[in-house]
């Protein structure tokens, strides 16, 4: 049965065709009980909610009542239920034997403590070749620049509300990317300036020179310059985005479950490019010094946006939530009094009077792990959710979430790497007990117990990360060694060596 | 005529009354000549053109056909003319005899070399006593706990499109920040958290204890903390709102002359809050080091923000102006062909096919110091505006401008100053043609040639800066020592010491 599962998912992995759907998860059962005002007690993920669009044939919903792990975890079908063991929780990682990962990549994760049925972060890893399209630029190609780019690609997807949005996202996120890059190939290889406008066809015979593409005549006095890197970063973006389109669309006929983080890496021509949209986190330990890679997309520090937007388009409130922050819930006895609160504009706080409309429940409210918009999600970033409605309500929340990553880039010909320099991806699971601080000295005690040219040492850090952030099980909990609670949630560590034995010339 | 100007503008900072209304300058002949499409040469500062507003009695329009430098200059009417002088462009701070500044600040200001027919910066130093509203809490006050507060307040206001908004803004702007500070001054002087809950009317008998006024209940887990500092920022930055909505007001009665920037200090129970909102500067060089204190506003810097506006009102651009951006005007003849593009939510760059309306005007155009929002104007956030039309249009670009600035912190406790210790506030004029460490550099060369108890030593700060920003006249033009051009522009500084003799304990 399990076999069945990952031979169906192999397939549509190669194929690139619809995600797997599945039923709604029963351990889910917050779907539409809470009202708005019960919020505290609201999960960081959303519950599962059944969009309209639900309409799976029963078929594909048995053959797919189960979950995926990554592929190159090569998990046996024991190996998958062990994986699938809330009470365990083993750490995972790709065999020592067979393959190693590209770079010598090491990668571990552990399941919930059931949270969720299923661990719903997935992950992706692999190198990928993007073939150029012909004659790009209406010139026939120069064949000594090759006939195409690879990039080496990381993913990291953390799943709320269901699972299917991060499998889908961790099996075809790449693909989008190289979509977007092929019409690159030619333009990333040429060390000249990209060329601000390409003919209509590609390949059009008859436009020939590339130079006469730009009119010198432009109502500017100069032209803006547009550097290599930023036609990257532009394409991870839109990639970004027509995978959201794509879950959307997909959703119509098969089901795509919740919505997820996404935190993608792409290494090409020199350069890592490191993509957010979420609460996932990556750094670079360099010489022990810690280098931020990202930056977390929640409801606290995407306030503004938000209440931009509800207050922008107030229809999107539906009446029910107000744009405005409060320090605490309005009670209605206090119309009239004069409370603290900050609008789409400020950073301060200052006192209002309290009007009716300011007991509506805020868009925004709470804090830390417990901040959410609308009552619902904690996140404010990420692919799907294209279902997700307000509890106990029709109201739409997808507005006011953004699939668009930030992209930061680190030119890795800038620095001589030493083998112990690595950018390590979390998941939300490893962050929430885990500071930077101490991830750099865990990448410290681990890394140096190990010769240089061992390649098994990024995996050892990776489960150590990972069984740093779960604990061990003590007290009626998952704890660690200052007997504080461990973390609960789904952890997905990647650690990827910047200097190390995996040359990647 | 100048001095009776000057009694005029006497009386009105005393009586908080409405500002001078003048006539449109009669050197800023672009107002409606200009289509959107003519915008490379467009100024930064957007040309002055009448709203409709525009019905200032002709009495008024003669008594105030000039100008007005800031009080503490305490300029003679011989001062004022040297001050209002395009060729000699004499640099211009208050006079060694007299009442000093606050903390012996130095202050130093040039007139423009011909770019608008007076100085439109105006400036602003003053020692502001806020008084309490009584009982605010709803308890008889304590008496322990004094009368009022004290905050020492420093403005630069750089104006553009005629010197209404700079000059109404300078006389009037404390006075907004001491109302919003009136309820807080029982509050800030409580070590206590704020409450989050104030009674309906300040000193309602009755509602006696303040403990009472926070509901216990409350259906988030806990409440937000609120602190004293984010009060402050609070009051500050509804003060620049206010202050805008009276410009608003005004201008119905009697025209208020274009827009300002505004960059504010206030100083207050041991922190200094830098408020900022358009194209000036404010960094502290602390024992040599540069703290930048903000961040300037500018098409480039709020490109985003203001792409989003126009994305999710439409109405805004009407018709004329989409709201993607081009790295160069597209041509007709380019339609159907692929040029570069961003939209809101890109940093990045890509290609996109030329639809018909991607041949409107961009709302975001141009680079650095040209950069333009639609085609008018050079910076984002800042005071008035509230007539600024696009040229040849009836097209309002107010929708698109902040009047919110970001308020940065400085506990000035938490660290030994030194007498070498200083703030630095300038306009663009002073950072168009310096660089934050040339200011450093300038900072020790000058004070160093000082004793440090010579209270003179930061006006010939604030005198060497603005000398080395102006230049001296040679080759047609005021050129700096290394033969570039000197700023054109208006240039205003002050220095604020912040370990100096001047004790502000």
């Amino acid at each position: 049965m399990l076999n069945r599962v990952r031979s169906a998912v192999a397939h549509l992995v190669s194929s690139g065709g619809t995600p797997p759907s599945r039923p709604k998860s029963p351990d889910l059962p917050k779907a539409t009980s809470a009202p708005p005002a019960a919020a505290p007690e609201a999960p960081r993920s959303p519950p599962a909610r059944a969009g309209a669009g639900s309409g799976a044939p029963a078929r594909v919903v048995e053959a797919r009542a189960s979950f995926s792990r990554p592929t190159f975890l090569q998990l046996s079908p024991g190996g998958l239920r062990r994986a699938d063991d809330h009470a365990g929780r083993a750490v995972q990682s790709p065999p020592d034997t067979g393959r190693r990962l590209p770079w010598s990549t090491g990668y571990a994760e552990v399941i919930n403590a059931g949270k969720s049925r299923h661990n719903e972060d997935q992950a992706c890893c692999e190198v990928v070749y993007v073939e150029g399209r012909r004659s790009i630029m209406g010139v026939p190609r120069d064949p000594s620049r090759g006939q195409g780019l690879c990039f080496y690609y990381w993913g990291l997807f953390d799943g709320h509300a269901g699972g299917g949005a991060a499998e889908m996202a961790s099996r075809l996120l790449h693909r989008h990317i190289r979509e977007q890059l092929k019409d690159l190939v030619e333009i990333l290889q040429d060390p000249s300036p990209p060329p601000l406008c390409l003919p209509s066809t590609p390949g059009t015979p008859g436009s020939s020179d590339p130079s006469h593409l730009v009119s010198p005549q432009s109502c500017w006095s100069s032209q803006k310059e547009v550097t290599h890197e930023s036609l990257v970063v532009g394409a991870i973006e839109n990639a970004f985005q027509l995978m959201d389109e794509q879950m959307a669309r997909e959703r119509r006929g098969h089901q795509v479950e919740g919505g997820c983080c996404a935190l993608v890496v792409v290494y090409l021509l020199g350069k890592v490019y490191v993509a957010n949209a979420g609460d996932s986190r990556a750094i670079i330990v360099r010489n022990g010094e810690i280098i931020p890679m990202s930056r977390e997309f929640t409801p606290e520090t995407e306030r503004q946006r938000l209440q931009l937007l509800g207050f922008l388009k107030p229809e999107l409130l539906g009446g029910e939530f107000t744009h405005l922050e409060f320090p605490r819930r309005v009670q209605p006895k206090e119309l009239g009094q004069r409370m603290l609160y900050r609008d789409q504009n400020m950073t301060g706080w200052a006192y209002k009077k309290i009007e009716l409309e300011d007991l509506r429940f805020p868009l925004v409210c709470g804090e830390g792990k417990k901040a959410r918009v609308m009552a619902t999600i904690g996140v404010t970033r990420g692919l799907g959710d294209h279902n997700l409605k307000v509890c106990s309500s029709n109201l739409p929340i997808k507005p006011f979430l953004s699939c668009f990553p930030e992209v930061r880039v680190y030119d890795l010909t800038q620095y001589e790497h030493c083998p112990d320099d690595v950018l390590v991806l979390g998941t939300d699971g490893l962050w929430d007990v885990t500071s930077d601080c101490e991830v750099a000295a865990t990448v410290d005690r681990v890394l140096s117990a190990y010769e240089p040219n061992d390649p098994s040492r990024y995996t050892a850090l990776a489960q150590a990360l990972v069984l740093g952030a779960r604990g061990t099980p003590r007290d009626r909990g998952w704890r660690l060694p200052n007997n504080k609670l461990g973390s609960g949630d789904d952890i997905s560590v990647f650690v990827i060596p910047l200097g190390g034995p995996g040359s990647y010339s």
